[in-house]
């Protein structure tokens, strides 16, 4: 069965806090209307802390469109490589041995995808399939899990990598003052993941199925307007309230699959926003403790979109508390708005001989 | 086994002859050096014709990325349930049964990706699965067929919707003379392509095999320049020759699959321009009439990106000609440099009852 290794994660070396965010907000939007929103969002966020690519003076600064993907491209060829030669050794992997890379990303745009560059700079073979997707937002980091999923049961015995680079700070709007721009000014951190989905063989997460969802007529809520300065972030003032409708069909995926939401071993779970995790919690009927590692994510990182969950994931290996057939979900929400969810159960694999 | 059904295609409503083109060349370059080289490309697509969303005068404007963006919302929306609603048909089959959506499109950039809006007006279920893809240019087609082979495999019985979508006149950049954007000016075409890869029964090519390839260091090769203007297209003067490294790739996975290259029944391949085809049939020793379908999509769309392979696809059903069990490949191709390549067999099945 396919096994989700343990993920590598990478903070960048700028660390801005939430007193920081308090203090830029205090001073760009002085004397403004929306300050005293800007304040109450940045505080409700639950984020103590993020880190960025850049000081945070350049992060400010919107050099336009053209150069702000100039840097995403710098910064991610600088970072991908390290996180994903630490997620191969993490799985007992090679280059070699790796037969598609699912590179999700929406904070940067490259084309080609930087699956090309990776696949040349880092010594993947030519044949590799490269999977690179854009559009589906914080949703991408389940999404990822579930294509290198489906790509295992449909090339048995076959390895994929999934990187997540996801760069937010980079998409800073100065000149925004919508509410999805405001929040996500206190939100968004920025992160690099990646790891191993091996089809054979590796301890980690035994992927037995996965499922989307995508709540009818949302595709409004969550949003990038494309402008000549880049990606601006829209949310609507519903979203908050999404894991009301989501909640059922994370317990009917589970129930599907034989087991009870209420009673799993592990949840990874997207976190969007604090909102997300105490509503789960509250539906689900799940402590909020069983949260924890989401919850050090959010705290830590921000919301790092896409690699959340896998970061969230890496606190679970690096507890070492999980036990050969403690069950589990994953869960990721975006843009659409898009649930991608996993169950499965940890599996304790010999080291598999990669010559 | 999973089996590629008869794409639906459709362009729009506005035509350029090359004689338009030329013309308008003559106009926009006027006294200017690049003059003679921009008539020399656009005489060399062999495009005779090309269809485009707005009226010529409208795409010559270049109103901004946001507008230009905007447009692409619209006329995605307007042009792509028609043709999803064919390419269903076609394969007999009704929303309700999509367990997937590939959508493949480099020339407008929606997030969410057009998938939520198609599964919300479209009749679509909320658990189908959306796979987004806008970063492997002219390659998607090929690599949309392909995870849709890998999504029947890894989930037997389903069936999934490929769509592509390329509105490359939205990408017209009149400021740019370099010469990636001077040949696309007369090369490339809008199109909006669909079909069905079912994971049982349905007539058409029975997906066998399928493989990517990626030209070691070529990824500048072809590629987008971000800017604040949108997408630039650049293409670098080695890529014509690129057809003679990837024939022995062409021809080494027909090898593996037990056939022979030069002596396949069908050859679905990108017509990127008349070099790719001149040259693979000189590489290959495959008589140029074979390769006639993307002949017939080149000379009278352009090159419509990632859905050439659709519609040259759909060519080759409209012909009428092939027999259960011809033998054939399809190959896109596309920066990276990617090959996305599938080989597979002509099948006929009874229809399916899809109560």
């Amino acid at each position: 069965m396919p096994t989700l290794c343990e993920p590598s994660v990478s903070v960048p070396e700028y660390v801005v806090t939430m007193e920081d965010t308090l203090e830029f907000a205090k001073r760009i939007h002085a004397g403004k209307r929306q300050l005293p929103l800007a304040l109450r969002l940045i505080q409700n966020t639950g984020v103590r802390k993020r880190h960025i690519v850049q000081p945070i003076e350049e992060t400010l600064r919107h050099p336009g469109f053209e150069e702000r993907n100039r840097r995403y491209e710098i910064e991610s060829k600088k970072r991908c490589p390290e996180v994903i030669e630490r997620a191969l050794k993490n799985a007992d992997i090679v280059p070699y041995d790796i037969d598609a890379i699912v590179y999700v990303s929406c904070t940067g745009f490259l084309m080609p995808s930087l699956t090309a560059w990776l696949i040349n700079n880092l010594g993947f073979r030519s044949d590799t399939r490269q999977i690179p997707i854009a559009q589906l937002g914080c949703a991408a980091g389940g999404a990822a899990i579930n294509r290198a999923h489906d790509f295992c049961l449909a090339h048995p015995g076959s390895n994929v990598l999934i990187v997540s680079c996801e760069l937010c700070s980079l998409c800073y709007q100065p000149d925004d003052d919508g509410v999805g721009s405001l929040l996500s000014d206190g939100l968004f951190g920025d992160a690099v993941a990646a790891a191993v989905v091996r089809g054979s063989g590796g301890t980690g997460i035994a992927l037995e199925r996965n499922a989307s969802y995508l709540i009818p007529n949302t595709e409004e809520w969550i949003s990038y307007a494309v402008r000549s300065t880049g990606f601006h972030f829209q949310l609507d003032r519903r979203v908050p309230g999404t894991m009301e409708p989501l909640a059922p069909v994370l317990r009917n995926l589970v129930t599907t699959h034989g087991w009870d939401i209420g009673n799993l071993d592990f949840y990874i779970i997207h976190a969007g926003g604090p909102r997300i995790l105490d509503d789960l919690s509250r539906f689900l009927d799940v402590d909020r403790k069983m949260f924890r590692h989401s919850w050090a994510t959010l705290t830590e990182y921000g919301n790092i979109a896409s690699a959340v969950v896998l970061d969230a994931l890496r606190r679970l290996f690096e507890e070492d508390t999980s036990m050969p057939g403690a069950t589990g979900i994953v869960a990721g929400f975006g843009p659409g708005i898009t649930a991608e969810m996993a169950v499965g159960s940890w599996t304790v694999g010999a080291p598999r001989r990669t010559d």
